[in-house]
């Protein structure tokens, strides 16, 4: 189950980046279930920029602690394995990615530090090493620029689709393309599902701005699908800029280049971001919740969160029940000091439902079910206290979710 | 669907303290359907004290609001509806209560600021005024001090049973009873169900340290299934002290019979905080978790919540899944600075799951499932920062949950 209408869209290869994908079993089953690949490579030649975000959780996985201590090499290739997290297994967990960027290095004839490797599924179990070691060759050969759609199939865990977003730009007469693929579930706290995104471009652009660019991107994006802080063990985003656009570098931050190249990341990236909310755990709805007029941008995301994460929201959602009281309560709730609740507006959608702290007059049940029984909602607070507003998205609480967490591991 | 092993208690009647029920028909459900008394009416003589604790939510009810103006006078009597909670109602909302009171103070010859009111359940919609007040003079016929029980249905929303907790002690060679009742559902964020509860005891205590008393064992029991703040709008906690018993005032707080006091109260008001828990909407598990050796109680207190509002967490409780790696992870997005997760040991029961922040050598899934099968679990993390220790009690998040609160108005 999941939001409709986030099909996969056509995906503009990028010059120099291939990926190749195979099956390594790393979950083992007995008899070995092939259901999709679980190993995928991508590599990028030399003269590529490579920029890096990843998980703020204090028990941040093996991988992502190689990927840190390698990130300002000159990064060649990344392997990434769905199926375990390689997450919580301490100095074996470390041994364990570095023998796999050892194997691609081997594979590619680059060295071990020019390889960044990813890890998504179960937490606390050690790798297959072997398994996958011994996957890596059969991946290598089949590196092509047009393999998108499996690399996106093949670092998915519970995701019930691919995800991808691609779009091109034209900056001084040439063509700049930028491609990405994500995967992860937005769930109650869409915060604790492994997030993976993996954008290419082939826009030449120099490092510490290429760096710059991806953590200003991710904040408008993943970051407003989840809390400051409140990440899972491995999330990681990671940004690849090939140059083998005949387009000008991009080093001035005033340039329409740059201002062209930004909007377009950041569309990438929403567009990303906002698929694995609408593939959330049993996701049947994707709500954004914008607050206007709040004294900070903070305050703002504050009272979003507040909504965003109540449950009792979440199952209203589910259930197509315009319960407005729920949303009143988590703004409520929200710690916001000083709030006069008798100023607090609400849309849902179109329609009024909160006037002045108390349903509106013009409020009937049949309005807000017009809006609640849609796919895709917005929930609009205006606090009317200042000048800042923010949005965040997320999905409503329904039966599958309970299902699928409950079942993930059996 | 609750957790089992919470029978209704044998309650002592407190002299003094007396309960009518009745049916109002708040709902106003056509044709009625009587579930249950949904008026309750509570009544106590002139020289009992009387304390309250409230919610504070931004947005709080209309009878929150008046029983704060009320609060310092002679209180003698309680009124309480259920099925609805008569907030976000403006100023309708606060003449809908006064005139509830009014109404209660005419039948029983008091002062309408000697009644305090109560609502609970669906926000925004005004209350059916004439219908209560019609009601009155049947539940004021109805009291008497043997009325615990129907007292505790009476007050029930969503709860599948009523809860109550009563104990004697003795003071100086004369009996002292604690006995009280509570309604509310614990839920993945317990804070956002409204949670009442009225405790009465015979003691004569001055009625400033008797609010006292009520806010310490308020922080120690209904503050320990909920987040600082983040409350519903209606929650509200009452103690009434009718002074009857023969034993002496209680007065000096270093007293044996301060003491003793204390202690009673304290565990009558535990027992109905986790009475409200353990029928959490849709629980089938009730789970203590405990924090040891923080460096302080809010760090302790920060991680606590963390692992028990954590929706991966609960689902694994509910599938009897000892899925460890969740633990670790809320535990790792707490948000505790500087953190040394290679420190940290996690048990399940008695069995040692995380050690020194990695799966333990002795564990294995059969021992964990043998915990994790049980219908009462603990789960202790020793940080190993400092000396602060604290316990939170929370439960499993199961399909039922969703059920109960997708359809709770339909």
């Amino acid at each position: 189950m999941a939001v409709d209408g986030f099909e996969f869209p056509e995906m503009h290869t990028v010059a120099g980046f291939k990926m190749g994908c195979a099956f390594a079993d790393v979950k083992g089953r007995k008899p070995a279930v092939i259901e999709k690949d679980d190993l995928v490579l991508m590599t990028f030649p030399e003269e590529s920029t490579v920029a890096g975000v990843f998980t703020k959780n204090a028990f941040c996985a093996a991988p992502v602690i190689v990927c840190k201590e390698n990130l300002s090499e000159n990064i060649r290739a990344l392997v990434i394995n769905s199926g375990n997290a390689n997450a919580c297994t301490g100095d074996r967990g470390l041994t364990d990615a570095r023998t796999i960027d050892q194997k691609v290095a081997e594979v590619l004839s680059i060295q071990e530090k020019q390889v960044l490797p990813f890890s998504t599924g179960v937490v606390g179990e050690h790798l297959p090493v072997e398994r996958i070691t011994s996957t890596i060759q059969a991946a290598a050969d089949d590196l092509k620029e047009a393999n998108w759609t499996r690399a996106a199939r093949g670092i998915m865990t519970t995701d019930t689709r691919p995800k991808g977003a691609s779009v091109t730009i034209d900056v001084g007469g040439e063509t700049i393309t930028i491609t990405g693929i994500s995967k992860g579930s937005g769930m109650i706290k869409p915060n604790m599902a492994t997030m993976l995104a993996y954008v290419a471009t082939d826009a030449k652009v120099e490092k510490q701005l290429l760096q710059q660019l991806l953590v200003d991107a991710v904040d408008q994006s993943f970051n407003r699908i989840t809390v400051d802080g409140d990440t899972s063990t491995n999330d990681s985003c990671i940004l690849v800029a090939t140059s083998q656009s005949r387009a000008s570098e991009i080093k001035t931050e005033n340039s329409e280049a740059y201002l062209a190249f930004v909007a377009a990341l950041n569309s990438v990236m929403l567009m990303l971001a906002q698929a694995i909310v609408a593939d959330g755990e049993g996701a049947t709805k994707l709500v954004a919740v914008k607050v206007e007029h709040a004294e900070s941008n903070k305050e703002a995301l504050r009272v979003a969160y507040s909504i965003a994460h109540s449950p009792l929201v979440k199952t209203a959602l589910f259930a197509s029940d315009p319960n407005w009281g729920r949303i009143v309560v988590a703004i409520g709730y929200a710690g916001v000091q000083g709030l006069d609740v008798s100023k607090i507006d609400v849309h849902i959608g179109s329609v009024l439902i909160v006037e002045a702290g108390q349903r509106a007059p013009s409020y009937s049940e049949a309005l807000g079910q017009s809006v609640f029984s849609q796919d895709r909602i917005d929930i609009t607070v205006d606090l009317k206290r200042g000048d800042s507003n923010e949005t965040v998205w997320t999905s409503d609480l329904s039966y599958d979710y309970v299902k699928i967490n409950a079942e993930y591991r059996s």
